[in-house]
Protein backbone atom coordinates (compact mmCIF):
# COMPACT_ATOMS: atom_id res chain seq x y z
CA UNK A 1 0.00 0.00 0.00
CA UNK A 2 0.79 3.56 -0.57
CA UNK A 3 -0.34 6.48 1.27
CA UNK A 4 -0.51 9.85 0.16
CA UNK A 5 -0.03 12.26 2.79
CA UNK A 6 0.69 16.34 3.56
CA UNK A 7 2.21 16.86 6.27
CA UNK A 8 0.45 20.14 7.49
CA UNK A 9 -2.73 19.11 6.49
CA UNK A 10 -5.36 18.12 9.39
CA UNK A 11 -6.96 15.19 7.31
CA UNK A 12 -4.02 13.27 6.50
CA UNK A 13 -2.88 13.63 10.13
CA UNK A 14 -6.10 12.07 11.49
CA UNK A 15 -4.95 9.36 9.35
CA UNK A 16 -1.42 8.70 11.00
CA UNK A 17 -2.46 8.76 14.17
CA UNK A 18 -5.03 5.85 13.52
CA UNK A 19 -2.18 4.06 11.98
CA UNK A 20 -0.05 4.74 14.75
CA UNK A 21 -2.82 3.95 17.31
CA UNK A 22 -2.89 0.49 15.10
CA UNK A 23 0.59 -0.22 15.00
CA UNK A 24 0.32 0.19 11.42
CA UNK A 25 3.27 1.44 8.69
CA UNK A 26 2.45 2.34 5.36
CA UNK A 27 4.95 3.82 2.94
CA UNK A 28 3.87 7.35 2.08
CA UNK A 29 4.48 9.72 -0.85
CA UNK A 30 4.05 13.65 0.14
CA UNK A 31 1.71 15.78 -1.51
CA UNK A 32 2.72 19.53 -0.82
CA UNK A 33 -0.65 21.36 -1.04
CA UNK A 34 1.15 24.50 -0.92
CA UNK A 35 2.56 24.33 -4.07
CA UNK A 36 -0.49 22.98 -5.86
CA UNK A 37 0.46 19.23 -5.83
CA UNK A 38 -2.79 18.38 -5.49
CA UNK A 39 -4.00 19.95 -9.04
CA UNK A 40 -1.51 18.17 -10.80
CA UNK A 41 -2.80 15.75 -13.96
CA UNK A 42 -0.77 13.03 -12.01
CA UNK A 43 -2.65 13.27 -8.85
CA UNK A 44 -5.77 14.08 -10.47
CA UNK A 45 -5.70 10.10 -11.91
CA UNK A 46 -5.45 9.12 -8.11
CA UNK A 47 -8.26 11.60 -6.87
CA UNK A 48 -10.35 13.74 -9.22
CA UNK A 49 -11.76 15.14 -6.27
CA UNK A 50 -8.27 16.34 -5.43
CA UNK A 51 -8.16 16.06 -1.74
CA UNK A 52 -5.64 14.46 0.90
CA UNK A 53 -5.12 11.42 1.61
CA UNK A 54 -5.66 9.07 -0.59
CA UNK A 55 -4.42 5.38 -0.35
CA UNK A 56 -3.34 3.18 -2.92
CA UNK A 57 -3.94 -0.62 -2.32
CA UNK A 58 -2.08 -3.35 -3.26
CA UNK A 59 -4.46 -4.07 -6.28
CA UNK A 60 -3.88 -0.24 -7.16
CA UNK A 61 -7.28 0.88 -6.64
CA UNK A 62 -7.17 4.19 -4.83
CA UNK A 63 -9.08 4.85 -1.72
CA UNK A 64 -9.90 8.36 -0.79
CA UNK A 65 -11.59 9.99 2.76
CA UNK A 66 -10.42 10.11 5.61
CA UNK A 67 -12.74 7.91 7.07
CA UNK A 68 -13.09 5.58 4.37
CA UNK A 69 -9.31 4.89 4.78
CA UNK A 70 -9.21 4.55 8.40
CA UNK A 71 -12.17 2.09 7.86
CA UNK A 72 -10.42 -0.23 5.60
CA UNK A 73 -7.05 -0.19 7.96
CA UNK A 74 -9.78 -1.13 10.81
CA UNK A 75 -11.06 -4.21 8.75
CA UNK A 76 -7.10 -5.41 8.19
CA UNK A 77 -5.93 -5.03 11.98
CA UNK A 78 -9.06 -4.92 13.55
CA UNK A 79 -7.51 -4.49 17.46
CA UNK A 80 -7.74 -2.26 18.80
CA UNK A 81 -11.02 -1.59 17.42
CA UNK A 82 -10.92 2.54 16.97
CA UNK A 83 -15.13 2.52 15.58
CA UNK A 84 -16.41 0.36 17.85
CA UNK A 85 -17.04 -3.29 19.14
CA UNK A 86 -20.72 -4.60 18.61
CA UNK A 87 -23.18 -2.91 16.39
CA UNK A 88 -24.47 -0.89 18.56
CA UNK A 89 -21.30 0.81 19.71
CA UNK A 90 -20.23 1.02 16.17
CA UNK A 91 -23.68 3.57 15.79
CA UNK A 92 -22.77 5.47 19.05
CA UNK A 93 -19.21 5.89 17.76
CA UNK A 94 -20.53 6.88 14.49
CA UNK A 95 -22.77 10.05 16.21
CA UNK A 96 -20.00 11.33 18.29
CA UNK A 97 -16.85 10.70 15.12
CA UNK A 98 -19.74 13.06 13.01
CA UNK A 99 -20.45 15.06 15.73
CA UNK A 100 -17.01 16.17 16.37
CA UNK A 101 -16.74 16.48 12.50
CA UNK A 102 -19.25 18.72 11.98
CA UNK A 103 -19.88 20.62 15.04
CA UNK A 104 -16.46 20.97 15.62
CA UNK A 105 -13.66 20.02 13.21
CA UNK A 106 -15.25 21.74 10.30
CA UNK A 107 -15.91 25.03 12.00
CA UNK A 108 -12.70 25.40 12.87
CA UNK A 109 -11.17 24.16 9.37
CA UNK A 110 -13.64 26.60 7.51
CA UNK A 111 -11.96 29.33 9.88
CA UNK A 112 -9.00 28.36 8.73
CA UNK A 113 -9.68 28.13 4.93
CA UNK A 114 -11.72 31.01 5.20
CA UNK A 115 -9.15 33.62 7.14
CA UNK A 116 -5.37 32.58 7.12
CA UNK A 117 -3.57 34.70 4.43
CA UNK A 118 -1.66 31.42 2.91
CA UNK A 119 -4.87 29.29 2.81
CA UNK A 120 -5.85 32.05 0.37
CA UNK A 121 -4.38 29.87 -2.49
CA UNK A 122 -6.74 26.97 -1.84
CA UNK A 123 -9.53 28.67 -0.81
CA UNK A 124 -11.15 30.91 -3.47
CA UNK A 125 -12.43 33.11 -2.81
CA UNK A 126 -11.90 33.20 0.71
CA UNK A 127 -14.76 34.43 3.37
CA UNK A 128 -13.42 36.34 6.09
CA UNK A 129 -17.04 37.08 7.52
CA UNK A 130 -18.03 33.39 7.20
CA UNK A 131 -14.61 32.50 9.31
CA UNK A 132 -15.75 34.70 11.98
CA UNK A 133 -19.24 33.08 12.86
CA UNK A 134 -17.41 29.78 12.37
CA UNK A 135 -15.35 30.80 15.79
CA UNK A 136 -18.29 31.07 18.46
CA UNK A 137 -20.35 27.54 16.80
CA UNK A 138 -16.58 25.76 17.89
CA UNK A 139 -16.08 27.27 20.93
CA UNK A 140 -19.59 26.32 21.53
CA UNK A 141 -18.96 22.93 20.73
CA UNK A 142 -16.27 22.72 23.11
CA UNK A 143 -18.55 23.38 25.93
CA UNK A 144 -20.84 21.21 24.85
CA UNK A 145 -17.69 18.26 24.66
CA UNK A 146 -16.90 19.72 28.10
CA UNK A 147 -19.61 18.82 29.41
CA UNK A 148 -19.95 14.85 28.00
CA UNK A 149 -16.37 14.13 29.22
CA UNK A 150 -17.18 15.32 32.96
CA UNK A 151 -18.30 11.64 33.59
CA UNK A 152 -16.23 9.40 30.57
CA UNK A 153 -12.48 9.10 29.44
CA UNK A 154 -13.02 9.64 25.94
CA UNK A 155 -14.97 11.37 23.25
CA UNK A 156 -17.14 8.36 22.53
CA UNK A 157 -16.79 6.52 25.99
CA UNK A 158 -14.61 4.36 28.09
CA UNK A 159 -12.31 3.86 24.58
CA UNK A 160 -10.29 5.88 22.37
CA UNK A 161 -11.87 5.79 19.29
CA UNK A 162 -11.47 7.64 15.97
CA UNK A 163 -13.88 10.57 17.47
CA UNK A 164 -11.37 11.61 20.22
CA UNK A 165 -8.57 11.35 16.69
CA UNK A 166 -11.33 13.74 14.87
CA UNK A 167 -11.88 16.39 18.52
CA UNK A 168 -8.23 16.37 18.76
CA UNK A 169 -7.03 17.49 15.35
CA UNK A 170 -9.86 19.72 15.73
CA UNK A 171 -7.86 21.60 18.31
CA UNK A 172 -4.89 21.35 17.45
CA UNK A 173 -5.92 23.31 14.36
CA UNK A 174 -7.29 26.09 16.44
CA UNK A 175 -3.98 28.49 17.23
CA UNK A 176 -3.69 28.49 13.41
CA UNK A 177 -7.72 28.62 12.69
CA UNK A 178 -7.62 31.77 15.57
CA UNK A 179 -10.19 29.83 17.63
CA UNK A 180 -9.35 30.44 21.27
CA UNK A 181 -10.26 27.41 23.25
CA UNK A 182 -11.85 28.94 26.78
CA UNK A 183 -9.79 28.17 29.48
CA UNK A 184 -13.03 27.52 32.16
CA UNK A 185 -13.34 23.93 30.75
CA UNK A 186 -11.37 21.31 32.36
CA UNK A 187 -13.10 18.23 31.58
CA UNK A 188 -11.79 19.14 28.13
CA UNK A 189 -7.99 20.33 29.10
CA UNK A 190 -7.68 17.08 30.87
CA UNK A 191 -8.88 14.87 27.44
CA UNK A 192 -6.52 17.05 25.34
CA UNK A 193 -3.58 16.52 28.13
CA UNK A 194 -4.23 12.50 28.16
CA UNK A 195 -4.49 12.04 24.02
CA UNK A 196 -1.66 14.48 23.25
CA UNK A 197 0.57 12.23 25.71
CA UNK A 198 -0.02 9.19 24.08
CA UNK A 199 2.67 8.71 21.51
CA UNK A 200 0.22 8.21 18.51
CA UNK A 201 -0.24 12.45 19.07
CA UNK A 202 3.25 13.05 17.46
CA UNK A 203 2.16 11.54 14.23
CA UNK B 1 -37.90 3.24 18.92
CA UNK B 2 -38.99 6.52 18.04
CA UNK B 3 -38.03 8.54 15.49
CA UNK B 4 -37.72 12.51 15.06
CA UNK B 5 -38.43 13.24 12.09
CA UNK B 6 -38.65 16.55 10.03
CA UNK B 7 -40.14 15.91 6.81
CA UNK B 8 -39.10 19.41 4.64
CA UNK B 9 -35.58 19.09 5.70
CA UNK B 10 -33.05 16.62 3.68
CA UNK B 11 -31.21 14.89 6.65
CA UNK B 12 -34.21 12.98 7.75
CA UNK B 13 -35.51 12.21 4.48
CA UNK B 14 -32.20 10.37 4.08
CA UNK B 15 -33.14 8.10 7.10
CA UNK B 16 -37.17 7.90 5.88
CA UNK B 17 -35.54 6.44 2.08
CA UNK B 18 -33.27 4.25 4.09
CA UNK B 19 -36.01 2.27 6.35
CA UNK B 20 -37.90 2.26 3.14
CA UNK B 21 -35.25 0.15 1.11
CA UNK B 22 -34.96 -2.03 4.25
CA UNK B 23 -38.57 -2.21 4.48
CA UNK B 24 -38.85 -1.49 7.85
CA UNK B 25 -41.22 0.98 9.50
CA UNK B 26 -40.64 3.31 13.06
CA UNK B 27 -42.84 5.68 14.30
CA UNK B 28 -42.15 9.20 14.07
CA UNK B 29 -42.43 12.21 16.03
CA UNK B 30 -42.57 15.71 14.03
CA UNK B 31 -40.21 18.27 14.36
CA UNK B 32 -41.36 21.43 12.65
CA UNK B 33 -37.73 23.17 12.37
CA UNK B 34 -39.64 26.50 10.81
CA UNK B 35 -41.08 26.80 13.93
CA UNK B 36 -38.02 26.57 15.66
CA UNK B 37 -39.32 23.10 17.57
CA UNK B 38 -35.44 22.08 17.37
CA UNK B 39 -34.90 24.81 19.97
CA UNK B 40 -37.15 23.72 22.22
CA UNK B 41 -35.80 22.69 25.69
CA UNK B 42 -37.21 19.45 25.53
CA UNK B 43 -35.77 18.62 22.18
CA UNK B 44 -32.62 19.63 23.54
CA UNK B 45 -32.52 17.06 26.30
CA UNK B 46 -32.97 14.73 23.24
CA UNK B 47 -29.98 16.45 21.04
CA UNK B 48 -28.08 19.20 23.04
CA UNK B 49 -26.60 19.96 19.64
CA UNK B 50 -30.15 20.37 18.07
CA UNK B 51 -30.28 18.59 14.41
CA UNK B 52 -32.91 16.10 13.43
CA UNK B 53 -33.12 13.45 13.19
CA UNK B 54 -32.87 11.41 16.37
CA UNK B 55 -33.62 7.89 17.13
CA UNK B 56 -34.78 6.84 20.53
CA UNK B 57 -33.71 3.29 21.11
CA UNK B 58 -35.75 0.93 22.93
CA UNK B 59 -33.48 1.17 25.69
CA UNK B 60 -34.05 4.77 25.58
CA UNK B 61 -31.03 6.34 24.57
CA UNK B 62 -30.64 8.83 22.00
CA UNK B 63 -28.62 8.14 18.77
CA UNK B 64 -28.40 11.33 16.71
CA UNK B 65 -26.17 11.59 12.62
CA UNK B 66 -28.44 10.56 10.15
CA UNK B 67 -25.60 8.02 9.12
CA UNK B 68 -25.18 6.79 12.61
CA UNK B 69 -28.93 5.82 12.45
CA UNK B 70 -28.43 4.39 9.39
CA UNK B 71 -25.77 2.15 10.44
CA UNK B 72 -27.72 0.91 13.03
CA UNK B 73 -30.10 0.13 11.05
CA UNK B 74 -28.00 -1.90 9.02
CA UNK B 75 -26.98 -3.78 11.86
CA UNK B 76 -30.52 -4.62 12.80
CA UNK B 77 -31.70 -5.30 9.12
CA UNK B 78 -28.54 -6.37 7.50
CA UNK B 79 -30.31 -7.39 4.49
CA UNK B 80 -29.74 -5.43 1.84
CA UNK B 81 -26.19 -4.76 2.53
CA UNK B 82 -27.05 -1.00 2.02
CA UNK B 83 -23.46 0.20 3.59
CA UNK B 84 -21.48 -2.68 1.34
CA UNK B 85 -20.76 -6.28 2.54
CA UNK B 86 -17.33 -6.80 3.10
CA UNK B 87 -14.66 -4.63 5.37
CA UNK B 88 -12.89 -3.71 1.28
CA UNK B 89 -16.59 -3.06 -0.31
CA UNK B 90 -17.76 -1.35 2.85
CA UNK B 91 -14.44 0.83 3.19
CA UNK B 92 -15.59 2.59 -0.68
CA UNK B 93 -18.63 2.40 0.41
CA UNK B 94 -17.57 4.66 2.74
CA UNK B 95 -15.58 6.65 0.27
CA UNK B 96 -18.56 7.32 -2.21
CA UNK B 97 -20.88 7.85 0.55
CA UNK B 98 -18.25 10.91 2.05
CA UNK B 99 -17.59 12.00 -1.68
CA UNK B 100 -21.10 12.88 -2.44
CA UNK B 101 -21.59 14.29 0.74
CA UNK B 102 -18.83 16.59 1.02
CA UNK B 103 -18.68 17.13 -3.02
CA UNK B 104 -22.23 17.59 -3.88
CA UNK B 105 -24.38 17.20 -0.79
CA UNK B 106 -23.31 20.09 1.68
CA UNK B 107 -22.42 23.07 -1.15
CA UNK B 108 -25.96 21.99 -2.10
CA UNK B 109 -27.14 22.35 1.08
CA UNK B 110 -25.25 25.57 2.10
CA UNK B 111 -26.25 26.98 -0.98
CA UNK B 112 -29.82 26.70 0.58
CA UNK B 113 -29.01 28.12 4.12
CA UNK B 114 -27.39 30.67 2.67
CA UNK B 115 -29.55 31.80 0.09
CA UNK B 116 -33.36 30.94 0.95
CA UNK B 117 -35.00 33.44 2.25
CA UNK B 118 -37.10 31.19 4.48
CA UNK B 119 -34.22 29.39 5.88
CA UNK B 120 -32.96 33.05 7.22
CA UNK B 121 -34.44 31.68 10.54
CA UNK B 122 -32.45 28.81 10.59
CA UNK B 123 -28.76 29.94 9.36
CA UNK B 124 -28.10 33.20 10.95
CA UNK B 125 -26.48 35.19 9.39
CA UNK B 126 -26.66 34.11 5.67
CA UNK B 127 -23.69 35.03 3.42
CA UNK B 128 -25.48 35.00 -0.13
CA UNK B 129 -21.53 35.14 -1.62
CA UNK B 130 -20.67 31.90 -0.13
CA UNK B 131 -23.80 30.33 -1.13
CA UNK B 132 -23.11 31.54 -4.81
CA UNK B 133 -19.46 29.83 -4.80
CA UNK B 134 -21.21 26.70 -3.91
CA UNK B 135 -23.69 26.17 -6.66
CA UNK B 136 -20.44 25.75 -9.14
CA UNK B 137 -18.40 23.58 -6.48
CA UNK B 138 -21.96 21.81 -6.67
CA UNK B 139 -22.02 21.33 -10.59
CA UNK B 140 -18.57 20.37 -10.60
CA UNK B 141 -19.67 17.24 -8.55
CA UNK B 142 -22.46 16.51 -10.52
CA UNK B 143 -20.28 16.38 -13.99
CA UNK B 144 -17.67 14.19 -11.80
CA UNK B 145 -20.65 11.76 -10.65
CA UNK B 146 -22.00 11.77 -14.59
CA UNK B 147 -18.29 10.41 -15.64
CA UNK B 148 -18.25 7.81 -12.89
CA UNK B 149 -22.12 6.51 -13.87
CA UNK B 150 -20.82 5.80 -17.25
CA UNK B 151 -19.96 2.54 -16.95
CA UNK B 152 -21.97 1.78 -13.60
CA UNK B 153 -25.48 1.38 -12.17
CA UNK B 154 -25.30 3.22 -9.16
CA UNK B 155 -22.83 5.49 -6.84
CA UNK B 156 -20.60 3.15 -5.26
CA UNK B 157 -21.26 0.28 -7.73
CA UNK B 158 -23.69 -2.08 -9.20
CA UNK B 159 -25.85 -2.05 -5.88
CA UNK B 160 -27.40 0.87 -4.71
CA UNK B 161 -26.17 1.86 -1.24
CA UNK B 162 -26.46 4.72 0.78
CA UNK B 163 -24.43 6.86 -1.26
CA UNK B 164 -27.26 6.70 -3.76
CA UNK B 165 -29.22 8.42 -0.89
CA UNK B 166 -27.14 10.73 -0.16
CA UNK B 167 -27.01 11.65 -3.83
CA UNK B 168 -30.18 11.29 -4.85
CA UNK B 169 -31.53 13.86 -1.16
CA UNK B 170 -28.65 16.31 -2.59
CA UNK B 171 -30.01 16.38 -6.53
CA UNK B 172 -34.01 17.04 -5.08
CA UNK B 173 -32.70 20.27 -2.88
CA UNK B 174 -31.15 21.49 -5.88
CA UNK B 175 -34.62 23.61 -6.86
CA UNK B 176 -34.69 25.23 -3.78
CA UNK B 177 -30.94 25.70 -3.77
CA UNK B 178 -31.20 27.25 -7.26
CA UNK B 179 -28.21 24.97 -8.41
CA UNK B 180 -28.96 24.32 -11.94
CA UNK B 181 -28.75 20.37 -12.63
CA UNK B 182 -26.94 20.64 -16.39
CA UNK B 183 -29.03 19.02 -19.60
CA UNK B 184 -26.02 17.59 -20.77
CA UNK B 185 -25.12 15.00 -17.81
CA UNK B 186 -26.88 11.66 -19.35
CA UNK B 187 -25.58 8.93 -17.23
CA UNK B 188 -26.99 11.00 -13.92
CA UNK B 189 -29.74 11.86 -15.81
CA UNK B 190 -30.64 8.05 -16.03
CA UNK B 191 -29.49 7.15 -12.36
CA UNK B 192 -31.74 10.16 -10.80
CA UNK B 193 -34.51 8.68 -12.92
CA UNK B 194 -33.55 4.92 -12.01
CA UNK B 195 -33.27 6.20 -8.15
CA UNK B 196 -36.39 8.37 -8.41
CA UNK B 197 -38.60 5.49 -9.94
CA UNK B 198 -37.79 2.89 -6.22
CA UNK B 199 -40.80 2.74 -3.81
CA UNK B 200 -38.29 4.49 -1.37
CA UNK B 201 -37.86 8.00 -3.28
CA UNK B 202 -41.26 8.43 -2.25
CA UNK B 203 -40.51 8.46 1.42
Amino acid sequence: MLLYDSPLAPNPRRVRIFLAEKGVSIPTRKIDLMALDHMRSDYARINPLRTVPALILDDGAALTETVAICRYIEWLHPDPPLFGRDGREQAFVEMWQRRMEFALFQPVAFAFRHSHPRLAVLEKPQFPEFAAVQRPRAVEAMRFLDGELADRAFVAGDAFTIADITAFVALELTKLARVEIPADLPHLARWRAAVGARPSAKA
